[in-house]
């Protein structure tokens, strides 16, 4: 069912040391067992990612990028306008405001952590994260540019020409649009959550969860929530049907969002999504690709109804939900980048703006 | 003509005393001897611009806010928006894109240096920076919040509510719209930008300025453009009309923003604005309250026309531009802060949003 890029997925001989070592040291605590054997601690930044090397070239140059707003038309928006850094890395809001102030259709998932999603979107419909951003800056609801603006309002600034010729110094063209992408996923892999009370636990910390949180666990994984929301991220790996066994009300699964439908073109998979990542999903209401629920505890009601047929009492909801909160993991520190100044050559800011009378 | 606050003057005695300093250091080149009468280098970070104690949880507490997109309506925009601290203190862009997509009346101008400017506004409306702050917050082409939206929804978050104790231990209401603007001018007060190669020069390095900067700086005093551009921000302390001499076209000055008339209701103050800022001037296009022209040399040009009536030759525009560039000086490095996450108490996002078709 799915279509993932190979490089997105752990490697397996890795995966596999990772969980001796880690069963070496957890000791014998069955339900660290238990989800040892279906959850991963975010792991240390590195090359594994992305199979890519990790370049701090293209890292500083491509965090640059994500906070560049001349790469959208009005040169309003940037990456961090909808996946702030400083709010979990996306945008508190039910679906995201773009171009003249459009409305998208879905949810701004988080960039934290994304690079370990077997694919992107909530569709799943970009392989990878270089993929990914190269989609929000062509779409008319979001940056609404295209390649060809993208490439002559960078060339036109020297610090950023000179940038793409170190970050990329085999490439024939160095400073182009999929290069700019690559750059982006590059900063984009650095931006994980490590060291979360749920991977301490994981790792052996008895003490990393409360009591409640681990009554919590013990109900992800009795309950069937552990079948779909699995891996390093709790998610983000495969497609399944929302509404798997009683489908939710159209306020928050719209009928004209079929999901995966969209990318495959095949029955099965109307309003099929990827199951979404949960680390840090204390921290990205509102919920779901319709952004429709701000409360954590309800989305956990909601989810026990559609997909596992399980009507969750009160207690039962607010352990899960207090499992949830312990994989807030620590956020990334992040120096905000200084952006070279625009230059005669630079396209000017689209001129699809309203006018109005001073204030 | 101005209505400034006398705290936003620089001491008389520490001017002086800082002259007398420079004056020893600085040797007896005619040309600085000049300029050190005009002008003062960006002085370090220091209680004497405000004339308030610089605390340090009010900066963190005001950074947090500069960068809070939860204070406008939508949640969607932050002081950062228009005041890019990666962009010079502002947006590139002719006039600012505010709630809605609306276009305001008037260029963004940067918020470097801007605590040493006698007023704030191109129209020098507001007094100092906690008044400035107030008012984007509150415009409907701005933010379009209000002070009870703000408060509600700082005060929903808990980290919020407890940094506004810390922060102002001694009033009777820490968390309140006024307090939120003085620690963002707390914060503003922290963003200036030193050690530029003109300051440099101030302080007796003959090599910090280039011949054709020297030049461009005599001219400058000779021409007249000292005349309302002196002091540390060259700029920002008295209002002159624009166009002085010869009224710029309507494209440049548009006839229906008749600038400080509209604060003063003064025949004589129609068309006048504060003499704009001039360091990190080059990092700042488009230039002028419109943002109307986005050459520096054009900028210079029609200046030496509308305000001086001097018709300048190519080589003394080039001059001109090269000496401000030497304006430009170290430009603030932030910590991107990390933002509380909303809780169920958070107001929601204004839901004043037009919905678009899915893409």
């Amino acid at each position: 069912m799915t279509s993932t890029s190979p490089r997105h997925r752990l490697s397996p001989a890795i995966s596999l040391l990772t969980g001796i070592a880690l069963a070496a040291a957890a000791g014998a605590e069955p339900l660290r067992d238990r989800a040892n054997d279906l959850f991963n601690p975010v792991p240390a930044i590195s090359d594994t990612a992305t199979g890519r090397a990790l370049n701090p070239d293209q890292v500083e140059l491509g965090k640059m990028l994500f906070f560049e707003p001349r790469i959208s038309a009005s040169h309003l928006i940037s990456c961090n306008t909808c996946h702030n850094v400083g709010f979990g890395g996306h945008d508190y809001l039910p679906t995201s405001i773009g171009h003249g102030w459009q409305r998208g259709p879905r949810n701004s998932p988080t960039v934290f952590n994304a690079v370990f999603n077997a694919a992107q979107f909530w569709d799943g419909r970009a392989a990878d994260l270089a993929e990914q951003a190269k989609g929000p800056v062509q779409a008319s609801v979001e940056m609404s540019s295209t390649p060809a603006r993208v490439t002559a309002t960078l060339s036109s600034m020297p610090e950023y020409f000179e940038r793409f010729q170190t970050a990329f110094p085999d490439a024939a063209e160095p400073l182009s649009f999929d290069n700019m992408a690559l750059a982006i996923e590059a900063f984009e892999t650095t931006l994980t959550t490590p060291n979360s009370a749920f991977d301490a636990y994981l790792k052996g910390d008895d003490a990393a969860l409360t009591a409640q949180q681990k009554a919590g666990l013990g109900l992800f994984m009795d309950k069937g929530c552990a079948a779909c929301h699995t891996g390093v991220n709790l998610g983000g790996q495969h497609y399944f049907p929302f509404g798997l066994i009683a489908r939710p009300g159209a306020d928050i699964l719209p009928v004209g969002d079929k999901g995966r439908f969209a990318v495959t073109r095949t029955a099965s998979d109307e309003y099929v999504f990827r199951a979404a990542p949960l680390r840090n999903v204390a921290l990205t209401a509102p919920y779901f690709h319709s952004g429709a629920v701000w409360s954590l505890e309800e989305a956990v009601a909601i989810m026990g109804r559609s997909q596992l047929g399980a009507e969750l009492n009160a207690e039962e909801v607010s352990q899960i939900t207090a499992f949830l909160a312990s994989l807030t993991g620590e956020q990334p520190h992040i120096a905000y980048p200084l952006l070279p100044p625009s230059t005669a050559d630079t396209p000017r800011p689209d001129p699809m703006w309203k006018p109005t009378a001073g204030h």
